[in-house]
């Protein structure tokens, strides 16, 4: 079963949760982040994981890895155009991991959450009974709606609006487990300011994880409308072709739906229109390249794959 | 290294977190959860995780797994006397795991998080490179204060307090996996029962997960005053000896620090009196048996060796 299948699944009973008691749900689960009704008070929440020879190749540092850890989840901040509060993170150990790999790994959630502003506040740290049991680290993030009160999710795309990405796509992830998934900055700040720039302009948002054509994809689909890309307008990486661009997971930039142009940059960083929402009733995402058309809805990246 | 020397030295740094930005943290880590106040409001924050061969056996079924995994957070809730309000759950699945079980495992988180009236919001699914990885659950929980407001942590007894635990100790883990940490209740209502019934006379609590002479000192150390068990008074579950009865680990009882006698019974759950917290300055727990007195400070259950 694919990671997208189960979560279609678990979706299907998104009602039950309305029953079930606990706080009012009022983004469910579907979305980059749950919005819930805490107190009286909307609050942002998140979980995400990373796992040994699936998000990391082995052998990488534990400085990195904690920081990715800590970072995706903060990119789901971003894509809701949420402000960071907290987190708490779970770590199972390999029975083998020496006790300085250890250390490092929780050096680094410290210093990552320095960084971005995120204090990790609690957790638990578990042994695997094998000694070459896979590291897992799971993070889960609260956040607050930003300054405007406006929290963004991935269901307002209309037909005409244009499809626009931050920053460049094609380098997230390199097939020997380099990219800038291990180094990339959360766009938090450029997520807010479209919101300040954009206004109710400012219709959809998503991190762009599973690659812009998978994630324009889950635009189309909360959003009930088709989306063609140009190829020619995609801002790619160096040495990233159109289909890197569309298809590489964990570039971590945003792709955001919005009517008229967007700014030209936002917190120092470029935005490009690449494509535009053309009808409704339909989830297909196309990529026109010169005069032809392809679809690539089926493309993209999934992880639990 | 242990997983309390670890989390002793997180702790340490627990003054940087002020630094960090984010959420004000006025219960930092080191208690059963973390309260963070967001947009003005207290908010408790906890994870926990379970992890296949050492929190649950092999070919445990997957509901029973899902259950614990959010009920041992639950436990948390209880023990700061908090109410739930909802949880994110990450899984790590073996790449053989079968679709029924995975379908298994979802639906027995949903109706687990039914039962505890705690939601499961968002979350992510992720697969192990490994055919044998081992499934690992984490979730994460959001709880508020009860209705009274106030939040009970580890660190409130004094010496002359009563300690007190609920229900019955001693057959929560058997060595062959089995026992009530698979199917226990956490003590929610009987929490908030305690601040109704005792107010300021409650002076500290936990819950009983690696076991009562380990958690007891955990409120010794907490609170700088020694702890004395006396092991006649032990609720020891059917078959358990007071040996057993202090060191099983995951009986999620409570305990907890009173001054002046606590109720009979709480929510219809019994509640004994089984020891004093005798003199400041120290974090020793000793059980007296007879005219002897066992320092049993060492004993106790620690998932992560």
């Amino acid at each position: 079963m694919r990671e997208s299948e189960l979560i279609a699944e678990i979706c299907k009973h998104n009602a039950e949760l309305a029953a079930c008691g606990g706080a009012e749900v009022l983004v469910p689960p579907g979305d980059d982040m749950a919005l819930v009704k805490l107190a009286g008070r909307r609050v942002l929440v998140a979980a995400d994981q990373v796992i040994a020879g699936r998000h990391f190749a082995l052998g990488t540092a534990m400085d990195l890895v904690a920081r990715k850890a800590l970072a995706r989840n903060i990119s789901d901040i971003a894509a809701m155009a949420g402000v960071p509060a907290c987190a708490v993170a779970t770590v199972a150990l390999p029975a083998s991991m020496p006790d300085h790999e250890v250390r490092a790994l929780s050096d680094g959630l410290r210093a990552a959450a320095l960084m971005f502003q995120c204090p990790v506040v609690g957790g638990d740290i578990g042994t695997h009974a094998a000694a070459d049991g896979a590291l897992v680290v799971s993070v889960s993030v609260l956040a607050e709606p930003g300054p405007t009160g406006r929290v963004v999710t991935r269901s307002g795309a209309r037909v005409g609006d244009l499809l626009c990405v931050t920053g460049t796509l094609g380098d997230g992830w390199h097939p020997n487990g380099s990219g800038r998934h291990l180094s990339f900055t959360p766009r938090v700040a450029e997520a807010l300011a479209l919101v300040e720039a954009l206004g109710d302009r400012l219709h959809a948002m998503i991190d762009i994880s599973d690659g812009l054509a998978r994630d324009a994809g889950h635009l189309a689909i909360a959003s009930d409308v088709a989306v063609r890309i140009d190829a020619v307008q995609l801002p790619c990486a160096d040495g990233a072709g159109w289909q890197a661009a569309v298809s590489t997971g964990e570039d971590y930039e945003l792709a955001f739906a919005c009517s008229g142009e967007p700014p030209a940059s936002v917190a120092g960083t470029p935005v490009t229109v690449v494509g535009r929402f053309q009808e409704s009733g339909g989830a297909r995402v196309a990529v026109r390249v010169g005069t032809e058309e392809h679809d690539v809805s089926a493309l993209g990246w999934e992880h639990g794959q």
